[in-house]
């Protein structure tokens, strides 16, 4: 029998399976599991007909390119569609600048192995995307974390952060932003915070990572198109790298993704995006740029912030039901997530077998968190599930969380009397 | 203004663009150049009414999950299909073993982060694929050449090199092969050897990494099924990683490949694979599902092997038209390449900007070996120009050939006779 760990590298030995795809796992075993894990868009509402449509066309034959090989950089008319929607995002940005991916999880990973040395630090918010935690693990580097405000990354603990580590010698090479919608938060970088964050760059001679997915879906009754206002719109200078998506707006089945960065930084990605998938899908970019070409994507846009916001409005109230004062969490103004703070002596990962029990699955806080904390917080994704099992899902957290706590009754009448054996 | 080499990583320090993706470019830009550069299949021949009709049903909106996210793994019964698709090349395998990759490029990718430290060496053929090396490259291992001759990689040489690294102090993670109609040289390895690989692999507790994307490609006048027998295939004690790919067979733009790897590596390649890109595309991965379920790729077989025979003939009676005795290949029993030696005073880098006057592309050898070699010979891709353009593109890259020699007449008619002037 072969002792394959001998063969792993070093970077393979310290690779954790994502919890999130871990629970993708439990969902595909199971029976009846309500998920609020993973932050899937909903499929009911994807623009089929126009897809089917789209496609019929591109497989007609007449254009042999849509299923060839294609420039690693990305399709050129997508690029350029993609150089129209970054204007509309106040960025001004070209094709030579601009980058397809596979999905921004390739976005993220191309950053860290351009970026990253093992022992290099990245600044994260605490708590941040899981998927970019995975990415910078991935390449050795250390994600050193920095708390949040409501109006999200706390500039001074920033500033702090950044001064302790550079006397400890540590190379800091980017600070890794999610200023809209935060996953896991929910929360919202305020507008003259973004701009502090550029300034606090320039000054420390930092490059941000902003990731961007969910921009296009704030809701419509708590957030306008001018809170969402890029960190990139107003860089000057080239500090910041863009990344955002089509998985959210589109579908995520078709992978495709772009980076926006400084012309230099966009070759590099370039030459190791050749390395990592020679280039992303060719029928994938076509669809997708038909898409923005016809005006499906355009069209969507408003119903799928309606339909989101909906939801929010769903889980919100099956919650506050549910829960009463017992748990809490930041309003989500936009995106897919609900960052619920528990009961403090729930352990929400400990939790996990009980809820699947009970027939729900969400994300522990823990995933987010790139020190010990999170224990008692759970990510719930509105975004999949119907409204009626928006519903049913928090009924059935509630049981779980109730049998947890060992209590009989509703949490939400329980005033906070946590009994001391459950702890 | 940005100092952007300072926030590079090593990796990135070290990253060169792949010599084939930059021929893309020049095709991209230039008016009638004929292509013999990237190996790419020929569109004409793909199935298109079927994808056609395969992406009208799965588009219908009936299944949401054709455009959500996937398991990293890759779709279920795709996973079963390549199992039976295996088990046919004379592999036992599950879907245990087995990892849906974003073309074989991103196995390439996996396997080098997986497996190789900076400054480890994986052992490849001289020549071998760039697409290899770069992967290898990207992760800062280093590559030692083992020459080849008419059945393949030299035994004793491979032995001779792990045994002189050894005793460096070098650490030695594996073999790579392209063991069906190689690229570039469309060298097949022979059916003993390909046991002695393994005997070998076996006494030196070494890995082997197979990539086979041809094996389905063999001419039917000088191969059998028989010949392209994996090396995976005699593998009792779980030495081979193999890798093979639907892009060759179905369409590089559907991006959908795999590897087969004992179980606790495929494990590893599953949560690379889930910081790398999440999931390959999941229309991407149905459609392949749905040809091979249909009957469509068996039936493709015969043709695509009919189909690039012929090429093959073209070019090599072209090529014998042309040049007589002043250039050589080894005559290539599948695959989509030829590796033509041209007269030694050729440099087949330099003649490069007048082969592009001339309107014709190749890859200059240079770029397949990881050792200074290959100055003189051309990688000429048949698989993608019709036999009308095959033609004319020999007889172009006639006249850079002769203008590069100074000859006036044509090339196989010098005898040799090379003008000490043009050396």
């Amino acid at each position: 029998m072969i002792n394959y760990d001998a063969f792993l590298s070093r970077a393979a030995e310290n690779m954790k399976e994502s919890a999130i795809r871990k629970m993708g796992t439990v969902l595909a075993q199971a029976r009846d599991i309500i998920s609020f894990a993973p932050g899937y868009p909903a499929p009911q509402i994807f623009a089929w007909a126009d897809f089917q449509e789209i496609a019929r066309e591109l497989l007609s034959g007449a254009d042999g390119s849509v299923l060839q090989y294609g420039p690693t950089r990305g399709y050129r008319p997508l690029l350029e569609t993609i150089a129209e929607i970054m204007a509309g995002r106040n960025v001004r940005t070209t094709p030579e600048r601009l980058l397809v991916t596979t999905g921004s999880q390739q976005g993220l990973d191309l950053v860290a192995r351009v970026l990253l040395d093992p022992g290099d630090v990245a600044l994260v918010e605490l708590p941040t995307y899981t998927g970019a935690i995975t990415a910078f693990r991935n390449v050795q580097a250390e994600m050193v974390g920095v708390p949040q405000e409501a109006d999200g990354i706390d500039l001074a603990a920033l500033d702090d952060t950044f001064q302790r580590l550079t006397k400890e010698g540590r190379r800091i090479r980017f600070l890794y932003v999610v200023p809209n919608f935060q996953n896991p938060t929910g929360l919202l970088i305020g507008l003259d915070k973004r701009r502090a964050v550029l300034a606090w760059a320039e000054r420390r001679n930092m490059l941000v990572v902003e990731d961007d997915p969910y921009r296009d879906l704030y809701f419509e009754d708590s957030a306008t198109e001018a809170d969402v206002r890029p960190i990139k719109a107003d860089d000057g200078n080239g500090r910041v790298i863009y990344l955002s998506s089509f998985s959210k707006t589109v579908a995520p089945g078709f992978r495709v993704s772009w980076i926006d960065a400084p012309e230099p930084l966009a070759a590099k990605f370039e030459t190791a995006k050749q390395a990592a998938d020679l280039c992303t899908g060719g029928l994938d970019q076509r669809i997708v740029y038909e898409a923005c070409r016809r005006g499906v994507l355009a069209r969507q846009l408003p119903l799928l912030r309606a339909h989101y916001g909906h939801k929010r409005e769903v889980m919100v109230k099956a919650l506050e039901r549910e829960f009463g004062s017992q748990v809490s969490w930041p309003s989500p103004r936009g995106g897919f997530f609900i960052w619920a703070t528990l009961p403090e002596s729930i352990d929400a990962g400990a939790m996990l077998a009980r809820a699947v029990e009970e027939g729900v699955i969400y994300v522990a806080g823990e995933a987010f968190f790139v020190n010990p904390n999170g224990r008692n917080i759970v990510r719930l994704s509105f975004s999949a599930p119907t409204p009626e099992r928006i519903e049913q899902g928090v009924a059935r957290l509630g049981r779980a969380v109730r049998a947890e706590l060992g209590i009989t009754g509703p949490v939400a009448s329980s005033r906070g009397e946590v009994p001391r054996a459950a702890r």
